[in-house]
């Protein structure tokens, strides 16, 4: 690999994570939290694009109010290795914009590779091996999705269905919005269907152009945003006016599903995009061998502590707490979280809701 | 009713509570507890029984532990009519010996309702009614226990069966122990059965003389104690050694199941042993008229709370806290307790097996 086909991590904190209130809250939102072991699922996600002979050094783009947040987090992690770069939008607008201010920035034959910041993979290498391959198609000319294999019949994540096979992938034959649980259970049970995981090898010149032939205005508005933009050391602002007036929308809905070149690699390495405290229960049981089984019928979900916790005729409790112990009796699937003076206890069917509730919306 | 007839309330203190843990704690046990209101378990049973035209000032049986609980608990509500008078237990050993001891203080023509101070009961008037159809009974050489008319199937009561029809009562012609729910569905339309409630109102010399024949050895130690013990205003102290020396053992079994003149009075009082948390909750939903219906069916359980709580998708969700938020999502008939340092979250099914949690037993 040369240094012209390193890729350019592009990493993305954008995720506010209000359904895992109350530990995710304004002023420490998800991507930022130790919820899955020792490090943050951002300082995780940091690290999996950390191999030098791969990766550049990682490009961030965040709102100002997690600057801080992140130099603390990703300096000792990028402090031998060329350190990193920043864009702070300027307001909040979706995932589609935040690419393409990223794409605008780089050479239009860099080589993307968009994560989440607030996802949860549990096998790394697989991730690396994935990257490389949508990689590979990315310089093809595909915009290019991480299609992950089902292990569970989902109804909180949209699929792709596989189109025509390419090399090391698919084409995308369709996207899926959520299904109800009857759909999720054949798609599971065809094979031909894949989670949607929000990750993405693109080329910055073949995004930018398929943004302007089908989000033209769009493209416009971070073209005149990074063209007035200013940059200081490694931190870039575009133009403020210019890129709040753009409508936000998700690289899904403003071009993947309109483009004729895409395309998807498959991935099986544990991945979870920590949704809810029932998908954080999931992971953890997931990380520790005990999953749910290939079919989508259910093994019996054990019980997952984080803090001090006892259980009785109970499984499938998550019990998480920051200080008070958590004492759980007679319950099945719950999610019991202790957090600075919020108790919240959810079932895993209704941990959807949660960011329904006054303490998750008053922040 | 004269002098002569006035009743005398022995008010028994013996209840620890541990399926009410974290709430219920060895300092600070279930009876001196506000669990249903504003005052506690024992001040509404001292309140009930307060009737100056019905009652005597009131024998109180409780552990020293406890006595300086019940003087700072029960000074106020005695103040103006003639104070208290207060057995100190040497050692527990359950109901018939605390039961023994005030009868032998008391002459044995007095009649005495026995009240375990740690029940709720929602309508005191319709107590009041059964204490005097009880108490007439007693006069009339019959041990009485007050049988409490069923409102469900519930599993976690003795039950009584009437016999033969009494002035205002019946004769018990069965004890019988914690029924399986077929069973106590069996009692339940039968219209025979009522639930043991552990009132009772005795003639004092008829209740030491039927104790004398069925547990000679247990009238002998409590004569003794009594013989050797000493007084000091208002306190009375049993001889440790000779009470200590008793085997343990309830009023049911020493003499209610083994006498030829037991007896019970009904009660519809909204009675409730607050035995557990799913009781409480119960309780505090029956308080509020949106009780279990008469056939066993269950009305869809509401939610109640005690502190700061909100709840999403939930029904029949108890929640408790003495300072943090609850937020309740997607549960159905859960008790939710946050006290201190310790949240416990129960199923109502489970809400037996609180007592069985390290937190409950390390205390």
């Amino acid at each position: 690999m040369t240094q012209r086909d390193l890729i350019h991590p592009v990493i993305l904190c954008g995720g506010s994570g209000t359904r895992l209130w109350p530990v995710s809250r304004a002023a420490h939102p998800k991507p930022f939290l130790a919820l899955t072991g020792e490090t943050s699922l951002f300082e995780q996600a940091i690290m999996r694009v950390s191999e030098a002979v791969c990766f550049t050094p990682p490009l961030v783009v965040a709102g100002a109010a997690h600057v801080d947040l992140i130099e603390r987090q990703i300096a000792p992690l990028v402090a031998e290795r060329g350190g990193y770069r920043l864009i702070v939008e300027p307001a909040a607008r979706n995932t589609a914009p935040a690419i393409a201010l990223a794409a605008a920035l780089l050479d239009e034959d860099a080589i993307m590779l968009v994560c989440p910041s607030d996802h949860h993979i549990a096998d790394p290498a697989a991730f690396l091996e994935a990257a490389l391959s949508a990689a590979r198609l990315a310089r093809q000319g595909r915009l290019v999705s991480f299609g992950i294999e089902p292990v569970r019949p989902e109804t909180g994540y949209g699929y792709l269905q596989r189109g025509e096979p390419l090399e090391g992938g698919h084409a995308i034959a369709r996207f899926v919005e959520k299904p109800d649980l009857a759909r999720a259970q054949a798609y599971l049970a065809s094979g031909d269907y894949c989670w949607n995981g929000g990750i993405f090898a693109l080329r910055a010149g073949t995004f930018l152009s398929e943004l302007a032939r089908h989000r033209p205005a769009m493209a416009q508005a971070v073209s005149e945003a990074v063209a007035q933009g200013r940059g200081q050391e490694h931190v870039f602002h575009p133009e403020a006016a210019a890129f709040a007036a753009i409508a936000g929308e998700s690289i899904d809905y403003a071009v993947m599903e309109n483009t004729a070149v895409a395309a998807m690699v498959p991935a099986r390495m544990g991945w979870s995009d920590i949704g809810t405290w029932a998908a954080l229960g999931e992971a953890l049981e997931e990380s520790s061998g005990e999953a749910a089984t290939a079919d989508g019928a259910r093994e019996l979900h054990r019980n997952v502590a984080r803090g001090k916790a006892d259980f009785v005729d109970s499984s499938g409790v998550l019990a998480i707490t920051d200080g008070p112990r958590i004492s759980a009796v007679g319950l099945e699937d719950v999610c019991i979280i202790v957090a600075g003076d919020e108790v919240l206890v959810t079932s895993r069917a209704g941990a959807q809701q949660v960011g329904k509730l006054p303490g998750a919306r008053e922040q």
